[in-house]
């Protein structure tokens, strides 16, 4: 009976066995993974003819595109008069909001105001007929305004040469158009991705209050301001401006509208209704400051006003561009950084809206049609336009539903330029200043940052980094900042991959991490590892090799333990183990020669598809023993439990 | 009984449910992952503080540091005659290749042939007493004596202003030391990683081909040549060259000596116990042609030779640092590149002969090693020395047991440089390019291209990267190629990781990647998703949320399916994936939204330690419901059946 038992016994050893050996086979006779061609072509494939189950034809392949590149195709022919009403509604808002904000902003882009009124004409345009969000306001906006000046100001001086200065400035905005929508043309969308939300936010932040800072020159009066933008030099200026005489009725007018603009805000939040007081607040601004001082003529008391504006419509700027000569590769240069900003903020206001009223925005289509609005607006006299926050939530309030409300918003401005200019005349520059400062406390968003705090630890250094950058440092520094400490982040992952050590959750066949769950029991003679990286690299094989040596002679010290304590396999799981390079198998082979030399025992469970393919390639598999791969921990673990009885005769 | 059955099987599913809520609770409830800074502050202490589980006294930890600084405190004790007999002949071995190279390797540096000579005694003796390896054999290399002169004639030409030319050598020298011996410092190794393996075989065929084609100049005995390394400017200087009159003489005993060495070295591959005569071949050749030249008196007819070689002790190059003035910062730059190199080629030999001999080397200390010698060297007349590969092979073979074959050497060498310079006048230097040729074969590893090819195409890219660059361009434009992809590849992946659908193995629990193993079965109805990605991050979240929905909109595509196919659930086999940041959870949760609103469930399993924390943290879990987070992808995927049945109430 004894032997009968034995004999039952070994032969559900020999059942077990033979059932491991299936699982293992089933790893080592996966299929090919598709070869790296395959992959990249298969993904341009996808990208470029959109999936369908018909057959491919060219005449639905370009209708298809043609409708892909103008979605107004598609929404077009539903179009209501109901749906009119409210985007006419809605334009007439955002175009009362967008006048006095459009002036305000070309100052800040160290333009003429009629620049600014230009950019909100031809963009939004051609935006309605390209562009895939329903939301989105297009115009000037105050960070890229902000960041146009301040890269253009480095290579011609805008009060020295103010026509050569804004040549660059069309020059920039023609290269930001091209960059954008090659972007999108080339599916390169995740380019954008490159700047976090952590690092956006900190920099929206640093350029909020660079932004402030420069509106002191309005405010205040100054006649000699720095042209840097950091917090330094700024204060400093102000300083100096301080100590020489000024006149307070630029402060005066300034402060008071803002806390009037300030007070519409507040009371729009408090009352949804409202919303329509904090739109129309700027406007109102204007018309009563510009009345005042009119009727006080202030202007002749120190109060600075805008002066001439240009009327009609935006001239043809073909001739201005400068595509040869020696600024073409700082224009390059800046369009490339204007473009990824104008991007990143327009696709993030876009993607926010879309998530709010369910529907989906295509990056690389947003892409296309802000590369063309601004290739055109480049043509027509217009600096870089793109979504702008505070205007697409006025539009959405307004309950806007189409583009059309673009439409309706350009026209509108269209006719002010052509009728309205004059009464521009008196308008005092310090309400610009108010109107910009009201905007930026949207910018500046200190929850987030908190949220941010709480979340992740090297994204806040991320969201530090821009926003000490843009503050202290310039706004290229503070974008550089940002982008370095990101992908710092990445490499660094790739470089310290965790280790864990696994163990058996009681009562079940799961292996998991034993710091990560305290409950998980280790196997007594097994090391059981998982290597936290889905790439075993040239940058962490050597790391993650020693750090096994390391451990393996640790729980190896004959000082240590009792002899039976001793491990006498390694086990690694590669679950998450994706892929691996020459340095990576390289690596394994190595480990397998020092444990071998250990009398140690290594088994692999579970490589991802490259990971064992490759590993098969190298002749790995074939140096480690075929047996010696599995497809779970759990059955590497039993294998090896299994040989060492074996090997110990019991 | 009807019932009864009916409360059996509640009570059964009841229970099943219980359990899963309580594996899912382990998930919940793990203890807090060690915080940024812990985790930083226990690797910096496991770094500087060698583990031990003696408490921690100054004494014990200074000493340990000492015999960690000098190895040779802890082997000199046990040393014993036996191996000095062994050391010495390995020693005397190694000096016999070592002159002729050393002289030839100073050629190629563009300096006097005794500065490879004094390179060959000050750095092996620094090295002997710090270094960890056993069988490196210290002196110029030729990678990082053409490195050097590339790098450096770009400053100051050597033939124009030679002692300003050896001035920046030894300035570089010091840089290299500095930097090399900081890394080993701060613990900075994994630097040395960035140039992984594929990219140093590429970067050594292409500086070996280019380090060939600057020997025709000593082997045709050309007068004026090009100072660039690139193929095309070599190639167009020798055919200049080839049109003007030249002396057969030094082509013919530099090609006669050449056969001789490569036959040599053939015969001692053949047979392993001639490997002296590879070794002797170049001293003997060198003998042979100052003979031949002297009797000849060949040096009338054309024949270069040397000439004068100052003898002597290594002057104090103390006074000729650069370290103010122009050059500092380009001296700086050139030591870093060299400190890598060198570094990466020292480090790699001394592998892999560690690994034959079963013995591990510590990288941080061999970088300290590596960097103090080099800066005693730069001190001393010397320039970049590093552990050379084919003297290695050498020292290996003539069966040194410890570094004081390296002091054997030094001492030999240091003797010859006493006496023997003076027989080296007549020695025609068509030789020395000679000797530099013969070593050549053994920097480029056709067979490990193949390898690498048949492993990894994207290691195969960064490879032929290197050697295009290095070949058509410049050392240093080889090297940034090779960087740049290999960085390209970890980025690529970063940003685009693969997602797999996963199924059920038949007969077992086990959910698998339906591509990587066919025979996996999809549940109906649930959506099985693997990211394989262990960083779920601001470069792919949006590229992973949009992969996801679309798969989703695809299964829920009305026309496509029967209603009873129509997918109810969405599992996110989260296993992969250990960290998530700001852009991560933000991305689940937007996830979560859209298939809210397509009414689809959406559970995840088994996240990652700070995964889980992260959004735990973001309020993720919470919008989830903690209900619908699992420890395994197959309870998810259960949990999310029963829920339906639960839901159509059967």
């Amino acid at each position: 009976m004894d032997s009968s038992i034995e004999s039952t016994s070994a032969a559900k050893n020999a059942d077990e066995e033979s059932r491991r050996r299936r699982m293992g086979d089933i790893v080592l006779n996966t299929p090919e993974p598709p070869a790296l061609w395959h992959e990249i072509s298969v993904s341009i494939k996808e990208e470029v003819f959109p999936r369908s189950s018909e057959p491919f034809s060219l005449l639905t392949w370009i209708l298809s595109a043609a409708q892909g590149l103008f979605p107004v195709l598609q929404w077009g022919r539903s179009y209501s008069f109901k749906y009119f009403r409210s985007d006419f509604m809605a334009g007439l808002t955002l175009a009362s909001l967008g006048i006095p904000q459009s002036i305000g902003y070309a100052n800040l882009a160290k333009l003429d105001p009629q620049y600014g009124l230009y950019t909100s004409v031809v963009p939004p345009l051609i935006y309605s007929v390209m562009g895939t969000s329903r939301d989105i306001a297009i115009g000037p906006v105050a960070v890229v305004s902000l960041l146009l000046s301040s890269m253009v100001q480095k290579v011609v001086d805008p009060t020295a040469d103010p026509i050569a200065y804004r040549k660059l400035v069309f020059t920039a905005t023609l290269f930001t158009g091209i960059f954008q929508a090659s972007f999108g043309m080339f599916r390169l969308g995740f380019l954008v991705d490159f700047l976090s939300h952590a690092a956006i936010v900190g920099f929206m932040a640093g350029a909020a209050i660079v932004i402030g800072l420069q509106q002191l020159k309005g405010l205040l009066g100054i006649n000699h301001f720095t042209n840097k933008t950091n917090i330094v030099s700024v204060i400093k200026a102000v300083w100096v401006a301080l100590h020489q005489p000024w006149h307070y009725g630029n402060f005066l007018i300034g402060c008071v509208f803002l806390i009037f603009i300030l007070c519409a805000r507040f009371m729009a939040r408090r009352n949804k209704k409202l919303f329509w007081l904090s739109a129309i607040a700027p406007l109102l601004s204007v018309i009563l400051s510009t009345l005042l001082v009119f009727v006080m003529r202030a202007d002749k008391h120190g109060v600075k006003i805008i002066q001439h504006v240009t009327g009609g419509l935006n001239p043809s700027s073909v001739k201005q561009l400068q595509l040869q000569g020696p600024y073409v590769g700082e224009c390059a240069k800046i369009g490339l950084v204007c473009a990824v900003i104008a991007l990143t903020e327009a696709i993030a206001v876009g993607r926010s809206f879309a998530s709010i009223n369910g529907y989906k925005l295509d990056g690389n289509k947003e892409m296309i049609a802000m590369g063309f609005m601004n290739v055109a607006g480049s043509l027509s006299s217009c600096y870089v336009a793109t979504g702008s926050f505070s205007r697409t939530a006025v539009n959405f309030s307004a309950g806007c539903k189409t583009t059309v409300s673009n439409i309706v918003m350009a026209v509108t401005v269209f006719i002010a330029l052509q009728l309205l200019t004059r009464l521009l005349y008196y308008t005092p520059v310090t309400i610009l200043a108010s109107i910009i400062l009201s905007a930026l406390p949207g910018l500046i968003d200190v929850k987030e940052v908190c949220n941010i705090w709480e979340i992740d630890k090297m994204d806040f250094l991320t969201c530090i980094g821009a926003f000490l950058g843009v503050l202290f440092g310039s706004v290229e520094i503070g974008l550089s900042a940002a982008v370095i400490i990101s992908f710092a982040k990445i490499i660094i992952r790739s470089i310290r991959p965790h280790i864990e050590m696994l163990g058996r959750i009681q009562g079940t066949d799961i292996f998991c991490s034993i710091r990560q769950y305290p409950t998980a029991a280790q196997t007594q003679g097994v090391l059981l590892i998982r290597i936290d990286s889905s790439f075993l690299c040239f940058m962490n094989a050597n790391f993650i090799r020693e750090r096994i040596t390391r451990w393996v002679m640790e729980e190896c010290d004959p000082n240590d333990k009792k002899p039976g304590e001793k491990i006498h396999s390694v086990v690694i799981d590669m679950s998450t183990v994706m892929n691996v390079d020459t340095s990576g198998t390289a690596a394994v082979g190595e480990m397998h020669k020092e444990l071998l030399f250990l009398g140690i025992q290594l088994a692999i469970a579970n490589p991802g598809w490259q990971a064992i393919h490759k590993m098969k390639r190298a002749g790995l598999v074939e140096r480690i023993g075929g047996e010696w791969v599995f497809l779970t921990a759990g059955e590497a673990v039993r294998a090896c439990l299994a040989a060492k009885d074996a090997a110990c005769g019991c």
